[in-house]
């Protein structure tokens, strides 16, 4: 376990200076997986037909794990991880990589190292939160190479910065990503931060896509896995708070897919975006300079 | 401990029923000294020149107690809330007790109880934040006798209700009262509220008073207590998301009193807000029904 935290703190020193540890993040979930291999799995009952397991050490469990994303072994996490880095195309801000397989490599990624803390460090409660925020981060500076990647951002004639998790940006605007395992009730903040920037700047010089992990909790009686929506939230935050451009989820909770929440607001797998939306959700970046309205 | 438990649950039950468990709360919190003047305490340095103490038994410690606000005997603090109910006019909606002697009463109603958990019970972490809206509950229900006590407000077309910790209203709006002992992060929740109820109800039906205990942090290294503030998420929040019509502490912070906040939203002590503000906050609920905008 040594190791990993040793890694973990040499990847989060390059991407807070800056960079983009892909090659680290490939070696870290390698030992991950390892670590994970030896020890025991149970399997639990998801909801919608879905099949989780959870590790299992003694008296430690893991988060619940769903089965068809998760790569076990370190060969074919590598080989889908150089296929996915390669896949990446800057200029046109997309993979053509196939989504499943996009959301499978992104989910070992995450879910080996949390499931290594969960099991072996779980005092450690913030560190797998970091872990994808460094993750996400650096993935997504191989799709955004022509922005800057920051945590916070400016706001005139305030002496606060707006900090949110990543934010990718150029002088005409950006793109703020709130980063979220899970959100729970954590989900107001994405939303009133988008209204603060709506009110700061009107023109519309910020978009903001949640991304997070599942909405999934373990139900050890049941040796089930529940998922904890609240659609009614989410469709009064979209409606009457703000509005995001996207939620995306590695494992999306079946409720946020059904038409009432779907119809209000774009929800999809990781693979949907990076194949699919980011190209278009990034575009204003690209056009020409927002003229903001004279001031009143 | 468990004479302790079972008063919270009783009063709680009351409550629950649409009560105000008054004179519960007094026995409970005479419990709750009498438990506590058998242990130990230490002084801690506050900042600001504020003194504190905290309880101490083997390796557990409670919170940071206010030297000044704390009402150690059950004469002085029984006596301090007979007069306090006897201060209260609900026709008025306020209190004529002086404004020191009504924070010194409800801080000790509620950091006795929530010491005794820190001390006996620090497991049940929720337990004291009940507690506190249970207090805050009872006591407003004796300065609203005309409006209805809820925990939701019911929205037109949505099937969601938005839920709070308090809310006081009739036909013509209310008072939302979110009520939590610390914020921390949590401030976002109450200024998010209350933007969506400025969207659905934009002739102004509802508005929301903040209302906590402090925002101290224990430092046992230093044996000193720390305030930790949001100076500048509060501006922003209060600009840019919506506006609160006051934010009232037991033990408010010294930061928050300074001029760039105070200067944008109300901050006061619950003597000032009982004593003083609270008629005048609440006095649209009793004026004309308000006309709703014609749907655009």
């Amino acid at each position: 376990m040594n190791r990993i935290e040793v890694a973990h703190k040499a990847m989060k020193r390059i991407y807070d200076q800056g960079g983009a540890p892909l090659d680290q993040i490939c070696e870290l979930t390698c030992l991950a997986i390892d670590k994970l291999a030896g020890i025991s799995t149970e399997q639990y009952r998801g909801i919608s037909g879905k099949d989780y397991f959870v590790y299992v050490l003694g008296s430690f469990r893991s988060r619940p794990i769903r089965s068809s994303l998760m790569l076990s072994d370190t060969t074919s996490f590598r080989d889908s991880w150089t296929e996915f880095l390669a896949s990446i195309d800057g200029q046109t801000r997309s993979s053509t990589m196939d989504t499943v397989k996009i959301d499978s490599v992104l989910y070992t990624a995450i879910m080996g190292f949390a499931s290594c803390f969960d099991i072996w460090k779980p005092k450690s409660r913030k560190t797998p939160g970091t872990h994808f925020e460094v993750l996400l981060g650096s993935v997504l500076t191989k799709f955004l190479p022509d922005l800057a990647r920051s945590k916070f951002i400016p706001l005139p004639n305030q002496d606060e910065k707006l900090s949110t998790d990543i934010v990718f940006g150029n002088e005409r605007g950006g793109i703020v990503i709130p980063a979220k395992i899970t959100t729970r009730e954590r989900i107001v903040q994405p939303y009133a931060h988008q209204r603060i920037l709506d009110s700061i700047f009107p023109e519309g010089r910020y978009r903001s896509i949640l991304m997070c992990v599942s909405e999934t909790q373990r139900d050890d009686d049941e040796t089930a896995v529940n998922e904890i929506c609240v659609p009614g939230t989410v469709r009064l935050f979209q409606t009457h708070l703000s509005s995001l451009s996207g939620i995306y989820y590695l494992d999306p909770p079946a409720r946020y897919m059904q038409e009432d929440v779907a119809a209000l607001v774009r929800v999809g797998s990781y693979g949907t975006l990076l194949r699919n939306d980011l190209a278009g959700l990034a575009l204003f970046t690209t056009l020409a300079p927002l003229v903001a309205p004279p001031a009143p």
